[in-house]
């Protein structure tokens, strides 16, 4: 099939740009250095790319994601880097054949961990923004009551999502070394042989924080968001959409905001300037003439949500569609 | 089951709410005056409700709304007030048991419509939203196109989008009725006995604009966004998180941006402020002390895209769940 074939709005993914992505990243951070978050993603094929790439351990944000990761048996080490009280979740993510780590931050995510079967965890550190994370001087009586309740404790984690988006390199490699160096203290406390952070953004600049694994997602497929941002990583996936209407002075095709995660902003579109985005439509200003029928390619600006409104992501290779990959990893 | 019981995050209706706003629609626009829009909620179950409280015409924005609203047998006459120039998706509305009308702008919609078996139309007018709908005074000869290429035309829509959040009353109906003289020229040059426009912002403002039927559709669950417009609706839709961690001044719960439609922006909580999402967590400040494991109650800012990111509805009423409704018209 080809792409111009594709009922739209349909997500494509440039598999040249794609692989070219994982490459990149498997060069700086090979193997088990990189613990790929599939929550960018949600979709297990793109998974064993990653797989196939080196990396066998997962970061998941979800227990649907651990349990659908678990079950594709692609991975060999799984972590929820996220608290979870949930007991059916947490059963479930224990009973899989592959090992699940989860994140605690409380005694409550201890004790619900280990009452379901959970035999490993790390402890959840706040490096800095105000989400989920024991302050870092409680990190140490948290691991001793993971421990006590019977949890492997396998180490530490803090995410510095903060600082994704600092927008000059050399300020952020500073302000990552010193939310790091809570990360360190809190780990000198813990003990265990993981410390886990980092994420697209601060991808490089973890060489001298003591993090052991980096949980980078985006980097696979890219947004605008952090295209502005001057990484190594390619945009590698669209959500393509056919013009229905052309106006004096704009075009509209058919990709809303249903298609497309929308905390970022509006998307941008491959040749014209976006003016805004309803339900099923985006209205653009072309550079060129538009005509109804034609098509239109929309870059998104979150990957990670946009990727959870589809159901199916198209594998493409110049104008050709290879493979269709269901983004399996959606819901909760 | 009870709510309590729900795994999070769970999208709930609360069905008293949800049957009064109904209810109150229903008494202003009764019957066929209201043809209710799918794509506020996609939902069967849903649509089946608003059948039962007398509308039996309804609104698309999707072929593939209108496709499974077809199958569903809920609605006795289905309007897609949207272009397409997708043979397949064209054809399969065609082949429904129920009659399907589609929105035209162009010569390009018209004659995919006709050429892949539908038989009705409205010309679908430019009233001021730079989106889809020919210019008002183009919108005669394009209605002669349509019937030369023999397809019935029924008349005429315009959607005042732009209008909706206009935030005085007076100053929206005077917008309204400027807006809906555009509709009614163009009307007098197509023809056809339906004039369809309007939105649940501008439910009630339309008793002297010629309109002859109001699409609108966020009313039976509502948001945030429409909750500031006084409008005789109230919240009926609330995603359900659990609390997973609470810090010093802020409570996390398992309500992220994919769970949100977020371009109105954040959401609200009730007991509590909002400070930001993530994919998968809402941070906020909670009025009173909040615990690990307890519950959070998130009003979404959009309903429509909320709708469309979760796969059921959970029916509620006090602290029962009393069904479960498949959101079954998602993606396209």
């Amino acid at each position: 099939m080809q792409l111009s074939e594709l009922a739209t709005p349909a997500l494509v993914i440039d598999v040249d740009a794609f692989d070219r992505n994982l490459a990149t990243m498997a060069d700086v951070h090979p193997g088990r250095r990189l613990r790929p978050h599939v929550k960018a993603h949600k979709c297990t094929a793109l998974a064993a790319a990653q797989q196939a790439a080196g990396h066998s351990t997962f970061t998941c944000a979800t227990p649907r994601e651990v349990v659908g990761m678990g079950r594709s048996g692609v991975g060999d080490d799984l972590l929820l880097a996220n608290e979870t009280v949930d007991a059916a979740r947490l059963r479930a993510m224990a009973e899989l054949d592959v090992p699940v780590t989860v994140a605690v931050d409380s005694i409550e995510t201890v004790r619900a961990a280990a009452a379901n079967g959970i035999r490993s965890c790390l402890v959840d550190v706040n490096v800095g923004l105000p989400r989920c994370g024991v302050e870092p001087d409680r990190a140490g009586s948290l691991a001793d009551a993971a421990r006590a309740a019977g949890l492997d404790v396998r180490g530490v984690m803090g995410y510095e999502g903060h600082l994704m988006m600092v927008p000059e390199r050399d300020d952020r490699r500073a302000r990552v070394a010193d939310s790091m160096s809570l990360l360190r203290a809190a780990h000198a406390d813990v003990g265990g042989e993981i410390v886990s952070a980092g994420g697209t953004g601060t991808f490089d600049l973890h060489d001298e924080t003591g993090v052991t694994e980096v949980q980078a997602g985006s980097y696979a497929l890219m947004d605008t968001h952090y295209g502005q941002q001057g990484l190594p990583f390619e945009q590698a996936v669209f959500v393509v959409g056919t013009v229905i209407s052309v106006g004096d002075g704009w075009a509209v095709a058919d990709v809303g905001l249903k298609a497309l995660g929308m905390d970022h902003g509006n998307p941008a579109v491959i040749g014209g300037t976006v003016w805004f985005c309803s339900d099923e439509h985006v209205t653009y200003a072309p550079d060129d003439a538009a005509h109804v029928g034609g098509r239109a390619m929309i870059v998104p600006a979150h990957v990670d949500p946009t990727m959870a409104m589809h159901e199916a992501a198209w594998i493409v290779r110049g104008g050709e569609v290879i493979d269709r990959w269901p983004i399996d990893l959606r819901g909760w």
